[in-house]
């Protein structure tokens, strides 16, 4: 399929970049720097970039390359997706989050393109639900308790209505917590696997952790973009679906798993300040639904995707180390 | 109490307006405009009226009116409400109906101010539901059909957030449909009242109608707007609460109300052009959260809204009338 990828120079753009080609995609790839990152420059050979700023208003420019491109299929990833960042900067959140998806299916529109919008949600949406909703189905009502959540939850409404009233083809997303290789060391579990990888080298002492007690749906990046590509044949336009691996671990056992696998002495300290103000306290994933339509399964362990992730720093870490030395 | 109207002078703020001066509120108006029209010039002897566009971006200037005037609750009713033109210009209405929700509560946020906060929402917010959720509660999954829709079931979502991330006290109403004197004519029930009023006074032959099937769950705006002050002391924060009659009707018994209130003989033509595109079929609200909460009822029957909006009708032609001769 002919697809289109925005914010593809993203962590997730990334994977899903990478399993498309693998898929045997022709990928386009879209995004605000217009650039690939170091950890990205493999995707260069094969995924032509383009440099566009959807929060910047206007679809015409884009509607122009929809219209030359002809893309199947669009992944929209592009987003500020940071909720900590969202609370202190709402405005900039609402524009990239709502306004760039406005300005993505009004392009579409404009175009007058067949393509199928795959838009990336986030299971965040359902804030922090009563335990009558657990594990959260599609219905569970929205109660978004950052810009973030806020945001993704509203440009789901505008593409159920772009799919309502005009008759575009659009299928919701709302991933639960993922993690992978290259994941920024802001979030939890790629810290937890940077921080061990540096105890092994010796560049520090004891790793540092927030609220441990947290649990966490968590799916590994992979298993994610196959469930959009996985969408964009099998979904239906106008739904919803979530997706997650529906089983609730917690940091706790995460990072056992991660001093399991390392060959350093990890020693743990826990640091108040790292808890996040906004944290959720627990969020479960309902996938059935697109488990159903498109025969989605997981297939990466908790301990593969640790391993992976940890592997993933030492490589990185060990290179920074060469270039310093 | 010390109230701020947005949108103030719109149908629905007239009436606000006009209510909470016979509860002994003090009021302050907001519009875009900063002028009241003919038909609420009575309004402008109780109530200052500020010029302001919300959705004109920045919050400074809100935040500091809403700093120095102390309002106790703001009712926000300023929206581009006309589903049709939402249909044509998505842009605008989000600007707007979201836009300018969230320069309003930046403006609260900015002035540190306790103010309760009335998010006046709407029942088309769910579309069209199947037939299991009628009539809709407010958990009802919302499938917005067109940009008006869509935007306020996101100025919702922004409402709920600005509850649980920044301490906001919103509460969030969801009335549907009502009708009134001051209506404009592009709405059905003020067409038909203005219309038989017309064949009253030998100004047309007969009555122009669209599809007379469609039934719909009609309020009073005079009972809409006593909800929103009940809202306004015993409403929750964060919560939806759905304002309507829960009794639906047809727009054809609406009209055969009107016909046996009429001194004149009302032909009815039905003209296939009048159906809008965007029609609901079929919407019945569930207001138990409201009543139960508030003690809300209507206090207004269907005949009596038709009843005084045909005198107004009446009322309006005459004055025309006479400027003209």
């Amino acid at each position: 399929m002919r697809a289109l990828v925005t914010g593809a120079t993203g962590f997730v753009g990334g994977h899903l970049a990478e399993h498309l080609l693998a898929e045997g995609d022709i990928v386009l790839g879209l995004s605000s720097s217009g650039r690939w990152p170091e950890s990205l420059q493999f995707l260069a050979r094969d995924i032509r970039l383009e440099r566009y700023d959807l929060a910047d208003g206007g679809s015409e420019d884009l509607g122009e390359l929809i219209a030359r491109k002809q893309p199947e299929v669009i992944y929209h990833l592009a987003a500020q997706a940071n909720p900590q960042l969202s609370v202190s900067d709402p405005r900039g959140t609402w524009a990239l989050n709502l306004g760039g998806t406005l300005n993505l299916l009004e392009a579409v529109r404009e175009a007058k393109s067949k393509a199928r919008v795959i838009l990336v949600s986030s299971g965040v949406c359902y804030g922090s639900p009563a335990p009558e909703f657990l594990p959260v189905t599609e219905s569970c009502p929205l109660r978004p308790n950052n810009p973030y959540s806020a945001s993704k939850g509203a440009a789901d409404l505008l593409g159920i209505q772009y799919v309502l009233g005009y008759g575009l083809d659009v299928v919701i997303a709302r991933p639960f917590n993922h993690a992978g290789t290259r994941q920024s060391d802001t979030y939890a579990l790629s810290s937890f696997a940077r921080q061990v990888a540096e105890i092994e080298l010796g560049l520090r002492p004891r790793i540092e952790v927030g609220n441990l007690e947290v649990t966490r749906d968590f799916t590994d990046v992979r298993d994610i973009v196959a469930a959009y590509r996985l969408l964009a044949t099998r979904g239906e336009p106008g739904e919803i679906y979530n997706i997650g691996t529906g089983r609730d671990v917690s940091l706790k056992r995460m990072l056992e798993i991660l001093k399991d696998q390392s060959t350093g002495s990890v020693e743990i300290h826990v640091d108040a300040a790292r808890v996040r103000p906004v944290d959720q306290p627990f969020l479960l994933a309902d996938a059935s639904k697109l488990r159903g339509q498109t025969g989605w399964a997981p297939r990466y362990t908790t301990e593969q995707t640790l391993s992976d992730m940890l592997d993933y720093w030492r490589t990185q870490l060990k290179a920074t180390l060469q270039v310093a030395g």
